[in-house]
């Protein structure tokens, strides 16, 4: 008999991999049907079995924010990384050699400081490493700030041994990618005219992946939430609720008043992330409870507008408003198909801050 | 030679043991002079260290907000734990009976509901629970709602085999403690006269902590933030930046633009949390620098108020707005004295959501 998940301890993450499936099936066959190119970002999941299987589906490769979720993959047997972010330090830069060394690697440089610290490192290296631009196209983060930037940066990375200029790379503000288009194109045309055609070009972003077909320029997506979804980007549109894939399960323990039931979930549980939401997660059954305030321990839940009301002891079923860095903030996740449990699964990329 | 900070991978936390053991002795001093008993909350540090070293310094015991960290802190030897927690479902009441064989327990109901739980699992076990009444006086969270609530629950608890009842204890709201010694002595009172005179009376909050002795009839006081302090207690008056004790050392890996920088310290490594401050966290030596966002791996700095400005590459500083779930993010954290590295310690009780 499977668990069921009656029984888990609470709070805990569940996945519903059937959803999580389908949502990785709807974006597959999306951007297959387009010609579109995906390189899943694995922040979502922190997980080398969704990783492996969004490769399976067709992901030409994955995409992880930091070099210790990298290290990760690797050792899970993955053997195509992006890492768009600038790598600086000489701990760092070691850890980035050794890894270039077992894998396919690339990575991005948004100033000649960090180009010459790839530089210095892999200079008398075998192994070139792949450097791409990262260009800021309106997110105002990272980023050269204009093509004609990228193309001085795209310059200085190609006449340096050790390292090859691998293209361009984006992250796109959220709807902002017709600005982005524009920005790439120029980016492009420019490269090429200096004889650096990028080999890449790297946009993405959940909130745009359903208009990832509209910016042809691009040779690969990097979508990341779009395995689980969660209440931001039900908002942005991209899904339903019914397609979200993680929910985080938790246990009314007190009813203090008529309108005020508390939950064992608080900012440990679903993270402060508002991301310009109002309240922190939506409960499965109770479309009109608002979880109004987080302690870390604590969820205050008011039901002033809820007609139906949960009972002390009962088991609320979450969808957090970022289920990114919910995933990093529980050593294992349950996965489920219904109500049972399948596999509980360790996190094994969560927590790697560096 | 110690390792010197300035060789340690960011981001990371470092907590400056010179400060932490200032502000618990400063503490203690306190108490001891008004004859306040310290019970001190370990969801801040999560590290047994910390809390052995709390305990040599005077404090009667520990608190801990989970079944996961008392049974941390039990392991690491510590003997005297309050979990004032509403603690529900057949496996936690059965990590309970296990944890109360091997520690002196104490934890907290608010509803007969949870009381229920309780009785069933402790009724014919030769050790009983000790059981405090949570009472909400005035933070909105849990607690029963009128000191008669409390003697009502309080005869409840003292009719159940297994259970004695240990006296009553709330989480007042910051700034609030007149309103909260009003509420308690009314209960006190009320105990008293239906024979239920609580033996423990149990208050706390770092916010209020220097006006503890002003409430004489709690016996016991449960800070938690005190050992290192953050911007919020900083700016609730607690104690000053040059106080701080956990700082989170971050990179500056961009600077896109003259007033923007971008540190590898996101919302993953100094938590959403605002607090109601504006900005996430204090730059030591940039006091005019603001930081103005975080995604889950970058934190965007705003220098147009800043005249000094960082260089790309150059460590940072950062006094986290809430020093408790930062420490929930690392699975460690570097003792420091002064620049150099004297432990890395494993955040052991750090992550139990359960």
């Amino acid at each position: 008999m499977p668990q069921s998940i009656d029984t888990l301890e609470t709070p805990c993450v569940l996945i519903d991999i059937d959803r999580a499936d389908a949502n990785l099936k709807r974006a597959q066959d999306y951007a297959d049907a387009h010609g579109v190119h995906l390189r899943p970002h694995i922040k979502t999941h922190k997980l080398p079995l969704f990783a492996k299987r969004q490769l399976e589906l067709g992901a030409i490769g994955i995409t992880c924010q930091k070099l210790g979720e990298a290290e990760v993959m690797a050792d899970a047997g993955i053997e195509d990384i992006f890492l768009p972010y600038n790598l600086v330090g000489p701990e760092k830069l070691s850890r980035l050699r050794a890894l270039n060394e077992r894998t396919t690697l690339a990575v991005t440089a948004d100033s000649e400081f960090v180009v010459n610290g790839y530089a210095s490192t892999f200079a008398d290296v075998g192994k070139p490493l792949t450097v791409l631009v990262e260009c800021d196209t309106g997110m105002g983060r990272c980023g050269v700030q204009t093509p004609d930037d990228a193309v001085a940066l795209a310059r200085i990375i190609a006449s340096r041994n050790g390292l090859v200029f691998g293209g361009i790379m984006t992250y796109p503000a959220a709807g902002a990618a017709p600005a982005a288009r524009a920005w790439l194109g120029e980016a492009v045309e420019k490269l090429s005219a200096a004889g650096l055609p990028p080999r890449i070009v790297s946009t993405g972003g959940t909130p745009d992946i359903w208009s990832a077909h509209e910016t042809p320029i691009a040779t690969e997506y990097r979508p990341g939430t779009y395995i689980y979804l969660d209440r931001y980007q039900v908002a942005k549109g991209v899904g339903t609720l019914e397609d979200c894939a993680l929910t985080v399960l938790a246990t009314v323990v007190s009813r203090p008043t008529e309108n005020r039931a508390i939950i064992d979930a608080g900012s440990k549980a679903l993270t402060s992330d508002l991301l310009g939401l109002s309240g922190f997660g939506v409960i499965q059954g109770y479309p009109d409870a608002v979880i109004s305030g987080l302690s870390e321990e604590h969820g205050t839940i008011d039901l002033s507008g809820s007609a139906q009301k949960p009972a002390i002891g009962e088991r609320l079923r979450i969808v957090p408003n970022h289920a990114c860095p919910v995933s990093n903030l529980y050593d294992r996740v349950h996965l489920v198909s219904g109500d049972h449990v399948v596999e509980t699964a360790a996190v094994s990329a969560r927590g790697k801050v560096e």
